[in-house]
C-alpha cells in the first residue's frame, strides 16, 4: 500500500530531468517560431514568481526567480542566443539548468546590465509578454511594463506583443507532451470508471465530489483547476451548470442525470473531460435526443477540424447543428487548448464574440490539443453537456480517449 | 495511521468557511483604508485566474473566475458598496459567497455592464492593481490594463495605483491571521526538531531535504515556496548560499555547519525561518563570533523596531552592527513581510537600493509580520545565516517562536 502510493506520487509530478527535457524541446522550437513571426528579440521580464508567476515560465524557464530577472531570446543577425540576467542569489540555479548561453548576475539593480545587453544585441523589435485576448500570453504585469519602459526608454517604441510566439510554443505540442496529456486523459477516465462503480441513488453532489477527491488523493494526482469545482458535479434537472461547486441540496435520483466536468494534472499536464450518467435502465426520449445532439455536434466538429481552418469555423459547425436540432445555442466557445494549463490559451474554437477577442480568428495547427465541449438544455431533465479532448493530426484529428457515445447507465 | 494523516491533511488547508471569515475581516478593513488613502473606487480586473491569478484574490475574493471579471469597492459619497461583474457561468459561485452587495452577470462581454456601473458611481479616482515596486500589488497584467483603458476610455486619467490599499490589507494582519501564522511557525520548528534527531555525519544535502519532505508529506503540509529549494539545505564551508537546491556533492561533516531556509504553508499561511546546526561538541571561535554577530544583529533590530519607523532604518541597525563586527554587509534586505505568501509584499526592511524601489521608505505598522534575516561570511567555515519571524506590537515586536540563540549541536 505504501509502495504503491509512493509509486503514484512519483508519477504525479514531472521529474526535474523530464521537465528540463521538455524545456529543451521548447527552446528548439523558438528560433523558427521567432523567424516566422519576424521577431528578433523575446524578452521575459519577471520577479518574485512565487507570488506572481508568468504562465509561460513552466515551458521555457522552469523554476522560480526572486529578484527582477530578464530572460532574453535573441535571433538578431541570424545568430540565436539565450541570456539570463538575474539577481546574484538566483544565478546558481539558472547556471545549473544548463539551458542559457550566458547567465549574468547582478547585486544592486537590473537596469544597468539589462540596458547593456540590449544595447549590444540592438534588435529591431522586442517582444514582451502582453496580450489583450490571450491570458497565457499576458504574463507581464503592468508595473513591470512601466519598469521596463523606463529602463529601455530609448527602445520602448520597439516593444511588440509576444503572443504569437507564446501561442505557438504552447500550442505546438511535442511528442513528449502529446504522450503526457494522453496519459492524463486515460487516468481521468480510469477515475471516472472507478467512481461509476460506486454511484447509486441518493448521493449528494458533495458526497460524489468527495469520492473523486479520495480517489485522486489515493492516486496522488491533483486537480486541473480549483478543487472546489474539480470535478464539477451536477445532479438532476434543477442544477444550474457553471463553475459553481457541488451543493448538498442536489442528490442523485432515479430517472435523473448526473454530469461531471473533470480534469487532473499528471506530470505537469492536464486533462479536461465531461461525462454523463443516467440513473435507470432507459433514458427518456427527450434526454436521448439532447444527448445525441451534443455527441453528434462534437463528432461533426471533429470530422471538420484540421490544420489551417479558423477557430470560429469549427465552432460554427457545432453551433449550427445544435440550432438545427431545435436547441438554444450554447453560451460559450466549443473548445480551448489544453496543456500545462486546463485552459492553455492561444486559438479558441469559439464564436466571434467580444469576450473572445481575436482568438477565434486564429488557425488550427498540427499537434494542437483542443477540447470539444458544449451543452443543450432540455425542458424537463436539465442540461446535457459533454467534453472531449482531441489532438490535431496532419489532416484531421484524433480523440485522446474514446468519446462518450451514450449515457453511462446506473441501474 | 490513516486517521492521523487525515486529521493533519484537514488542518493543512484553510476550510472554505474560515477562508470566507478572513475575507469578511479583510472587507471590514477596506472602507477605512480607502479613506486614509483618499481612494474612492478600487477596481480589481481579472480573468482566467487559474492560469494567471492576482495575488490579492485570496484575501478579498476567494476562489477563481474564468471570464473577465471586475470586483469594485466603491466609497464615493460616503456610501460603501461592493459589486461583482462576472461572466454568467461565474455568477452562481460569487452569489453563493454572500460577500458582494451586487453580482451582475454578463454573457457576451464585460465592457457594457462595466461602463454602466462606473458611470453610475462616477468616482474621482479609480485604483488598479499595479505597482513598479511591490509584486503583490501588481496583479493587473499589462494586457488587462490596455483592455480596461479602452473600456473606460473617458475615465482613464483617473487611474491610480492600488498599492497603498493592497499593502495595508495584506500588512495589517487580523487576530485570526496572527494566530494562523504563529501556528505555522510552531509546526515549522517542530519539523526542525524532528529532523534534528535524525541528523548525522555523512548525509548529503538532497538526503537531508528528503527527510524534511517526508516529514512534511507525513504531516500533510506543503512548502511555502518551490519545493526544489524548500527547505534550502546548505552543508559545510564550500556551499554558496542562495536559491539553489541541495547538491549531492555537499555532505555533513564533523566540524562543519548545516544551514536551512525553511517555510511551510498551513491553513493558507506561511512561515519563513532559517536555522543552523554544528556537527561536533564545540564550534570554533570564528564560527561563534559569526553566529553571535548574526544573532545579535537580529536582536538589535528587534529591539529597535516599532510602529512608525521606516523600513530602511531597521535594516540600517543590523547592517551597521554587522560592519562594526568586521564583516562584509549582507547583499539583501533584512526583512520582508510574511502572510499568505512567504514574500508578502508591502514595506521591506531593506537598504535604499534600486532593486527595492520605494518599499524600504514605508512605515512599519502594528500587526505587521516581518522576517529578520541576514548572513555573514567566515573565512574558513562558510556562511552563517539566521532568520526569525516577528509580529509588530503597539510599541515594539514579539517573536512568533523563540529566536535561535546558539548552534544546535549534533554530537
Amino acid at each position: 500500500m505504501t509502495l504503491r502510493r509512493d509509486l503514484l506520487l512519483s508519477q504525479a509530478k514531472l521529474s526535474r530531468e523530464n521537465h528540463l527535457e521538455i524545456i529543451r524541446e521548447k527552446h528548439n522550437q523558438i528560433p523558427s517560431i521567432m523567424k516566422e513571426n519576424g521577431i528578433e528579440c523575446w524578452l521575459i521580464f519577471i520577479r518574485e514568481t512565487e507570488a506572481n508567476p508568468d504562465p509561460i515560465m513552466d515551458l521555457v524557464i522552469g523554476g522560480d526567480v526572486v529578484w527582477e530577472s530578464a530572460f532574453i531570446f535573441n535571433s538578431n543577425k541570424n545568430i540565436f542566443s539565450k541570456g539570463a540576467i538575474v539577481g546574484n542569489f538566483d544565478a546558481p540555479a539558472e547556471r545549473e539548468k544548463g539551458i542559457w548561453d550566458e547567465v549574468i548576475p547582478y547585486k544592486e539593480g537590473i537596469a544597468e546590465p539589462l540596458r547593456k545587453y540590449l544595447d549590444k544585441i540592438n534588435p529591431h523589435n522586442i517582444a514582451l509578454n502582453y496580450s489583450e485576448d490571450d491570458v497565457v500570453s499576458d504574463g507581464l504585469s503592468h508595473g513591470m511594463f512601466l519598469k521596463i519602459s523606463n529602463i529601455l526608454k530609448d527602445k520602448k517604441e520597439r516593444f511588440i506583443s509576444a503572443a504569437p510566439i507564446i501561442q505557438a510554443i504552447r500550442g505546438r505540442k511535442t511528442k513528449t507532451e502529446i504522450k503526457l496529456i494522453t496519459n492524463t486523459c486515460k487516468l481521468t477516465e480510469e477515475i471516472n470508471r472507478t467512481i461509476t462503480s460506486k454511484l447509486k441513488v441518493g448521493l449528494s453532489e458533495p458526497e460524489i465530489q468527495r469520492l473523486f477527491h479520495q480517489e485522486m488523493d489515493r492516486l496522488g494526482v491533483v486537480e486541473a483547476w480549483q478543487r472546489a469545482s474539480c470535478p464539477a458535479v451536477d445532479a438532476g434537472p434543477d442544477k444550474e451548470l457553471g463553475h459553481i461547486g457541488p451543493s448538498p441540496q442536489f442528490t442523485t435520483q432515479k430517472g435523473h442525470t448526473l454530469h461531471n466536468d473533470f480534469g487532473i494534472k499528471l506530470r505537469g499536464y492536464c486533462s479536461d473531460l465531461q461525462r454523463m450518467w443516467f440513473f435507470g435502465t432507459e433514458p427518456p426520449t427527450e434526454l436521448i435526443h439532447a444527448f445525441e445532439t451534443v455527441r453528434d455536434a462534437i463528432l461533426k466538429a471533429a470530422d471538420y477540424i484540421k490544420p489551417g481552418v479558423t477557430g470560429y469555423s469549427v465552432d460554427n459547425i457545432a453551433r449550427e447543428y445544435v440550432k438545427s436540432r431545435g436547441y438554444e445555442e450554447y453560451a460559450h466557445a466549443l473548445g480551448h487548448q489544453v496543456g500545462t494549463k486546463a485552459h492553455d490559451g492561444g486559438v479558441i474554437l469559439g464564436p466571434l464574440w467580444e469576450r473572445y477577442g481575436d482568438t477565434p480568428k486564429g488557425f488550427v495547427e498540427e499537434s494542437n490539443i483542443f477540447t470539444l465541449e458544449l451543452n443543450v438544455k432540455t425542458k424537463n431533465f436539465g442540461t446535457v453537456s459533454l467534453e472531449e479532448n482531441i489532438v490535431i493530426t496532419k489532416d484531421g484529428c484524433e480523440f485522446l480517449v474514446p468519446p462518450q457515445k451514450k449515457f453511462i447507465l446506473i441501474k
